[in-house]
């Protein structure tokens, strides 16, 4: 029943059924991934791919997003090569969302594909409204077929953005094509026998390929129910089915749905009694471009680099000392990292950037940052703590000066934490800060203004034209 | 170490490595799946993809093969489509090959795919002894990962065949295409990620797009690779690796891998000492085009229809009698099957054609034939009994005539099955029995001759061409 049920929520959602609070969820992720997604444009990773491709393959009609200030680069490609090039920019730089309790990034995918899917033809034009509601679908449905089977399935070593993400973008692009209720069921199936992504590739080109991957999975199963194709139609719950399967023992569907549903159906009515939230809203977004149980102590660095003028004072730390939750040291406890992605599993890095640059962003991760005197210089001189009695989102730092002074702060809620989201103002300077590099100045601002109002665009091709 | 073992083993095979009884077997797979393929041109599941892809679309380069009798249907189309369509063809049918500990259906994907490469560019242009390396290497390695998560792995629900083919494929294509021995290693990381394949898709359209899908993320592996991109050189022993996440417990890879290192190495010095035989070696072929536990009851009444005249007597026949291993019914017993799927799962069905018609083909599981009265009044009359002395390739019938006359047949070995495999002739008659339907008789018969010396062929695209 549950793969029917929520192919029948999927095909009755409108757009007049969104609280409002969900409509600025999905807008906040979709603005979000569009900066990351331009932001990686140069990142070595994308370059491969944009290298790999046949140019001359046709029909070329779907944007590489942010290629203006990449000379002799493509910035057009066929569906599937733009889904893998975008994809993979959505995702690399560690910048993207994340569903604190699934560790699942859901935009990059279903927006990538929700693009190059309306940019694909004319057929598929859509307004903002259209959308953001096939926003609202793929993440809904990622995020609660990730609460389905957590934690054991990314525990397994599954990297769960992948494995959901085919289920999520087919039923997102479900939605913008229209696809009749028989044809959702099947896309679903289709869609939830290609899970991508094993985690022993985290540090490589590959994790970020999962998001493609995923992509193309997912929009290629519509494409399939569309043309007649047959899946199981309980191909979710079913036995031998996608919880069973990939849950290793997880198994929380039934509520999952039962929720959404009810959700939808209180919001229909203007009735909202439940405290529960859509997952949508639950979304958070990151401040910093590495693993998020670094960013309390990134935050305090930023924060004592801000407050004490450090810039002056920095030939006088003589030791630098954080306290940090155990996690930090488990994932992140890299000492000496050698490139810009050994710098994304080290604490060190991260508060080093913060103390000298008072800023962490793709810049302050680069691999001759990474290697420089300067930055080293501090690295060595801190030193790290676990606590059991700090929470996840939590640090304290002990800055020592050689002339006995002792500086300290404290973070109770880091930035971009459930606690303490990234407020409106500090996301969109982190998308004008992304795509400012890339795209000319006036034509980033543009972009800016029409992906912050997304939903009252009135055809999506203004944003995809502005974001080339 | 054993995914940079493995990569060492495909980069340095040679054909004059290959034991005469390896190329047999190679030639025998490739043989068996590229009739299936041909045989299965016309089906239903195999028509909807042809009618759903946009052959517009350039470059419009790989062969779909076997449409010489299908008026108005594409015969050529992009490279990831070709793969689609002859995929499917390959497996839908139920008809292909069957490596008994495993139950992979090994050569469909690796055929499909070397097929489609070989023939996108004069790049990779290659002859028969070059191609059959190939085939060993991808049939070799997709039957070895096959073993090292075998049990577990198809019983926790995955259809094997799709997750072991995107590293076979990888792995042959690489061979085809001489990859380096880093190009290798990543290939196979890019490939191990993708795993496809819910069982719970049994029955459905979806069930054959395994193996389509399976070898389109095995070809592209390879691409990504060749482009730089990089994936954990410990992609399948690692943690988080394939077979810590998809093995369910089992894990017997460094002793598969070393196998296989030992038989090769015996095989260049020519001394072949051990008894182990290549995996290769073990692949059987279907004699009949439906799950395999019906084999024995099929071959029974094969014989009795050509031993005992039936046709003469079949309005005398009052009872039908079957003596099966535990498992037939259990997976097969459906009494009364609608169409062509289900009739597949009906040991019934399989006993009433093998005495009307002597024949059990895919001609004999049409729906038309399913559904006719003459066969429904045979299999009325039929009556199943499991017996857990009896083997699984062993069966008994019994027939009881109005005239008081018994007739009783036991098969010990069913045709097909590992000892009584079948024979070069009822294999070459298997090809031209699902070719001639498709193609021109000189073809087809010019056709099965070249495919049954691929090892001699000069050049692969003689046989690609008589292929459509």
């Amino acid at each position: 029943m549950a793969t029917e049920q929520l192919a029948e929520w999927i095909h009755n959602l409108n757009y007049s059924d969104l609280p409002d609070s969900v409509i600025e969820a999905a807008t906040r992720s979709f603005h979000n991934s569009l900066g990351c997604i331009i932001g990686a444009a140069g990142h070595e990773t994308v370059l491969k791919l944009n290298r790999m491709y046949r140019y001359e393959d046709r029909p070329a009609q779907c944007t590489i997003f942010g290629r203006s200030r990449f000379d002799g680069f493509h910035r057009e490609t066929t569906i599937s090569n733009a889904i893998s090039i975008n994809g993979v920019a959505s995702h690399v730089n560690d910048y993207d969302d994340t569903h604190l309790q699934t560790i699942i990034h859901p935009a990059g995918a279903i927006v990538v594909a929700l693009l190059a899917q309306t940019e694909s033809s004319p057929d598929w034009a859509c307004n903002g409204e259209e959308f953001i509601t096939a926003v609202v679908v793929g993440i809904e449905t990622s995020l609660r077929l990730g609460n389905a089977i957590s934690p054991n399935h990314y525990s397994a070593g599954w990297h769960i953005t992948g494995t959901v993400s085919p289920i999520g973008v087919a039923a997102a692009v479900s939605k913008l094509m229209h696809l009749t209720l028989e044809q959702i069921v099947y896309a679903l199936g289709i869609a939830s026998t290609q899970p991508v992504g094993l985690r022993v590739h985290f540090g490589t080109d590959t994790k970020a390929l999962h998001v493609s991957r995923a992509a193309q999975s997912g929009l290629q199963a519509v494409e399939l129910a569309q043309g007649g194709f047959t899946a199981a139609v309980d191909a979710l719950e079913g036995r031998r089915g996608w919880v069973e399967v990939l849950g290793h023992g997880a198994n929380n569907l039934n509520e999952q749905i039962n929720q959404l549903m009810r959700l939808t159906e209180e919001a229909r009515n203007g009735n909202r009694q439940s405290t529960e939230k859509w997952e949508t809203e639950k979304n958070t977004f990151k401040p910093f471009p590495c693993g998020i149980v670094i960013h309390p102590i990134i935050d305090a660095c930023i924060q004592l680099h801000n407050e004490q003028k450090l810039k002056e004072k920095l030939a006088t730390i003589s030791s630098i000392h954080l306290q940090v939750h155990p996690l930090v040291l488990d994932l992140t406890g890299k000492r000496t990292p050698q490139d810009d992605l050994e710098a994304k599993f080290s604490v060190y890095h991260g508060a080093a950037i913060g103390l000298l640059f008072g800023s962490a962003t793709p810049a302050q991760y680069k691999t001759k940052v990474v290697q420089s005197l300067q930055v080293i210089q501090i690295r060595d001189r801190v030193t790290a703590e676990a606590n059991e009695k700090i929470r996840s989102d939590e640090a304290f730092v002990t800055i020592r000066l050689t002339t006995g002074e002792e500086i300290t702060k404290h973070v109770e809620h880091a930035v971009g934490s459930q606690d303490r989201p990234m407020t409106d103002e500090e996301l969109r300077d982190k998308f004008r800060k992304q795509v400012e590099p890339v795209l000319e100045a006036e034509q980033a601002a543009l972009l800016e203004r029409l992906a912050w109002e997304v939903n009252k665009c009135g055809d999506m091709s203004l944003i995809i034209d502005a974001a080339q």
